[in-house]
């Protein structure tokens, strides 16, 4: 390992909190492009042919970004449905995440990757460190500590290095999560709670200007209570709230998660934004604004800022 | 979801005991490419340049496939190495896992992915899956169980309908991985342990000829004690044991792992196969076969059969 040079840039929890603040909005968009689910203007051959399933994705998100960009703070690629593509679907993934950066809005790559030590390495650079002469994919992404301290490290360094930011899985928003996640450690406390510590731990060395963390923590918006106990284990963590629409949390369930400020938290809403042009009957681009104009304001109203 | 169809094709499981019985070989050899650890003649332009980068990889791993095809069963493309060259990265994947197909290898996707249920599908869809006209990029492949239950369901329908395989993440090979997957439940047991036993038990309804399943777990060759313990817990699994090599750990240490069956744990090594010429000297085809070959027959005799 080479010597860390001074930060290169901002820390990701300044440039986020500044963000919030200007925009007054604390929601990301999801970009889970699926070719069963595009416009129909946007189909053409998309649920047969993988080339043009990834030109429809793309011209999709793109639309999606335009539409939405006023009201959101950020976009979150998630990650598998570029996959899914195979190599075309990681071009549009490069070109959508470009274009989201163009239109001076935060990407947080929806990864949830997590190995050893020298394989996180390769992620990081693959989503949170500069590329050549081009910028990083992602000013953030989501990581899943099973692996443990050491296979954080190299996100971390991504943060210190190049202004990242990480959210670290620690409830998720589906029922089965409680499988794992809520198995009862020897303390009494579930493990969710441990991840959580570790978490805040971690975070104590990339606290910004406005008290919060460059390590953030991903936690269900589907679970009001958890909410609200992660925000008192984790104080200085950015909150990334998923579950929002789709999945059935709203808006109001998620007040106690915002008491660390404006940019404490942020709500992620994916296939309710993207897809409500299927349920009201507009314009696809038109059903994306005005729904991610609503969750913005609603959000805001209930952050109390 | 619609109704699911009849096993297409024959279990994961049971290929891949009949490959290790035919060849003789519990090694999978793991395909890590690094732009600046590769052969001086490959290198050209690829630690300045992502399309020379992604291209030499592919040449690389391709040249590593034809020397070690004859000793090993399978190979293990670590995604995160060709993330690392975005697109042109994810084109030389698909390259080189088309080519190990047509070398008769089996191809387990070292990508570690989990998420809630309809992520993970569309990362079964990326991997497990046919694409369209071309069959699945992977015979198999790691995914990490945090999430839960019903975020494994998709890929168990793919274990089902297309003759699949997991490996689960149940102990990682790094030190780190302890402070998680060691932390002690209310019963005294390690994390990891209860895991184990969800993987045991998501592995039933998948069970071979052989009497193995197509769910296995990753349980790091690094810590001897937990392959046997895990060996108990999970009798029907296949055990993927990353960590011989580089990491550390020898085929001495893994014989309980072989209880099951000559095919009930596979032995993964990268490093030390991948870059054996960068210590030996020799040409790199002829030092990746010579320790391909040492290790085979190593661990085929510590396995007992």
């Amino acid at each position: 390992m080479s010597a860390e040079p001074a930060l290169a840039t901002s820390l990701f929890a300044d440039r986020l909190a500044e963000a919030v603040e200007r925009k007054r909005s604390q929601l990301l968009v999801g970009l889970d492009p699926r070719p069963d689910l595009l416009p129909v203007e946007l189909v053409g051959d998309a649920q047969v042919d993988r080339v043009a399933a990834a030109e429809g994705s793309a011209r999709f998100c793109r639309g999606i970004i335009d539409s939405v960009a006023p009201h959101v703070v950020g976009v979150k690629p998630q990650l598998a449905f570029f996959e899914a593509l195979g190599a075309d679907g990681i071009r549009a993934l490069e070109d959508v995440c470009a274009y989201a950066r163009e239109a001076g809005l935060l990407v947080l790559a929806d990864a949830k990757r997590g190995d050893i030590g020298s394989t996180s390495r390769a992620y990081a650079s693959a989503y949170l460190e500069p590329r050549g002469d081009d910028p990083p994919l992602g000013d953030a992404m989501t990581v899943n500590v099973y692996p443990g301290r050491d296979s954080l490290e190299p996100f971390l360094a991504a943060c210190r290095r190049h202004g990242a930011g990480v959210f670290c899985l620690v409830k998720t928003s589906n029922e089965g999560g409680a499988d794992v996640q809520d198995l009862v450690l020897s303390d009494g406390r579930p493990l969710w709670q441990h991840v959580a510590r570790l978490v805040h731990e971690l975070g104590g060395e990339l606290v910004g200007s406005r008290g919060l963390s460059s390590v953030g923590a991903v936690v269900g918006a589907t679970h009001p209570r958890a909410v609200g106990e992660a925000r008192r284990l984790m104080p200085q963590a950015v909150l990334l709230l998923p579950g929002v629409g789709a999945q059935g949390a709203t808006p109001a369930d998620l007040a106690r998660a915002f008491t660390s400020g404006p940019a404490s938290a942020l709500v992620s809403a994916s296939r309710s934004v993207l897809y409500a042009f299927r349920t009201t009957g507009e314009d696809w681009r038109t059903a994306a604004a005005l729904e991610a104009a609503r969750l913005r304001r609603d959000v805001w109203a209930v952050s109390g800022w």
